[in-house]
């Protein structure tokens, strides 16, 4: 039972804190974004729109390294997200079948994400059962959810992606319950009426027509699958290079260096060649603050047992759903 | 009627030297290798496994990426061809089938081909019928007669590997047909006699099971797709990391620093650390010899139309296989 109440309190006790530091950085990420604008501001930002679904762990890094770059390279990054799911069908991309096909791609690609995660400093792991998160779960629930919040509380955007991945793909814990999704908004920084506000906007036609038209634009924008990355690099739709996965950015730094040279006034170049480098994936290490791995799940289930220290409200909630009478 | 002279022809004129003295580098990268050793001689060297396809484009990044790495790193590399088809079909991976019914999937890997081939300095292009190539073509001739060639004369594996590669994807001409083979073999340094021996060699029974073989080995060692990588970073089986693709170089520095850390002596440590770095495609500037672009098409049919230049061996037999008159 104890799994339970992790997976459905949204106001965990021991866990939080640890868990809370390492992921809500909603006033951090502002001030950041401030500053790097003052010392960029000579130079046109370029704009990156940023198609990604919280289900995908590729996402996840590809998201962590534009927010790392954004200052250096002086990104404006469009969040969009998407449902995996539907532009799957949309492209009709098999890439659920394919990984039940094929074993070894399966095999190969579970190494590759911890892995990767180690590389990019992404607290990445593989969830005990990944086919029941990504084909049973799914993502129609956290989607519509991030959806709302970002309609209603724009600057949430950020905090609440991660969030939801850090939930996922770090702790191993539900993603799509209300109470889940619950806990997963106050985490990331949001009051509880923002939390119960985009909880009941995510069930509107509004939210659910905006997921879709948006998976439709990724679409029409040519995503092969997720994460997919559209730099506007003249500033206009005209100039576009379009990148699909985490794994471009040292060929994307190189292009924008290329189209920097091509297009920026002459005086700025030499400044934006020597920025629109690949540093790896922590380009400034004095600025980085790296986010902290999970708590071991086993660890988790204990402070949570702990009940009595819950938010009252969670357990009777909880109490109520699984029909547990007090002792 | 000038695209076949270009096609067929072993011993064309203008065209030759330009691409001769890009793809032949049979002498001068047996002197790397030995210098490389000379200077490295107190690290034991990693051996990985290199599993690929001369009719994959990622298969060619990795495998000069690797090259230029090998002194660096102290790589051992064991080159094993394999067959793509054959693959696919035991690991159930539909990658053509994929491609033909995600246009957008297709559209994206086109450009990404092209942009990784910049980056990694490879003169990459797409062929004006890549889907001719890839699934009508296919790479079975040439794969045969490349395993055919590594079983009589190793040291002649990489420069006709590259020479493959160059002649499909960066000159977009017939890579299948035997006096194809005929004039790819002659560009990487083997004499007419050697070429000969092997194209022979490629209908044995022998040299088909043992394409056969490497297929099922690399199948075996978990492959997903080409390029497919095993590193033994403890000399041994015991410990193995296995990659996928072109673009996970930097994860493999990173990899082997914590291998080495690990496992080496510690007054090598050091060093190991320092080399084992991710430096961009090219590591070492000072002692790289870019691949030059081929020539034009229209050029290199222009002066292929000089037939009377050409070598008669080849023109009779054009000319007889296209039941072409003399005037």
């Amino acid at each position: 039972m104890s799994a339970l109440w992790c997976a459905f309190s949204g106001q965990a006790t021991r866990c939080r804190p640890v868990v809370q530091s390492a992921v809500s950085q909603r006033s951090l990420s502002g001030t950041c974004a401030r500053a790097a604008a003052a010392a960029a501001v000579y130079k046109s930002p370029v704009r990156v729109d940023f198609y990604y679904d919280t289900i995908s762990p590729y996402s996840w890094l590809a998201f962590e390294t534009l927010l790392r770059y954004r200052p250096v390279w002086n990104l404006e990054i469009q969040f969009k997200p998407v449902f995996m799911a539907g532009l799957s069908q949309a492209t009709s991309s098999n890439f659920l079948e394919s990984l039940t096909k094929n074993q070894n791609k399966t095999r190969h690609m579970f190494q590759d994400i911890v892995r990767m995660g180690q590389y990019f400093k992404v607290p990445l792991r593989i969830p005990e059962s990944p086919f029941y998160m990504l084909a049973v779960v799914g993502s129609l629930k956290q989607q519509r959810f991030l959806t709302a919040a970002q309609m209603k509380f724009p600057d949430v955007t950020e905090d609440l992606s991660r969030s939801i991945w850090y939930r996922g793909w770090a702790e191993d814990l539900d993603i799509a319950k209300p109470d889940s999704l619950r806990m997963i908004g106050r985490r990331a920084g949001m009051s509880e009426e923002e939390v119960e506000e985009a909880l009941a906007a995510s069930e509107t036609q509004e939210v659910k027509d905006r997921l879709k038209s948006v998976t439709r634009e990724a679409v029409d924008d040519g995503a092969c699958g997720l994460p997919f990355l559209v730099f506007h690099v003249n500033k206009g739709d005209t100039d576009v290079e379009t990148y699909f996965g985490s794994d471009r950015f040292p060929v994307i730094a190189h292009r924008l260096g290329k189209f920097m040279r091509q297009f920026k006034l002459e005086i700025e170049v030499q400044e934006w060649m020597d920025d629109l480098e690949w540093n790896g994936p922590v380009p400034d290490p004095n600025n980085f603050k790296e986010i902290e791995e999970p708590a071991e799940i086993s660890k988790c289930f204990l402070s949570i047992e702990q009940y009595d220290e819950l938010n009252q409200k969670f357990v009777d909630n909880v109490k109520q759903d699984f029909n547990i009478k007090d002792k």
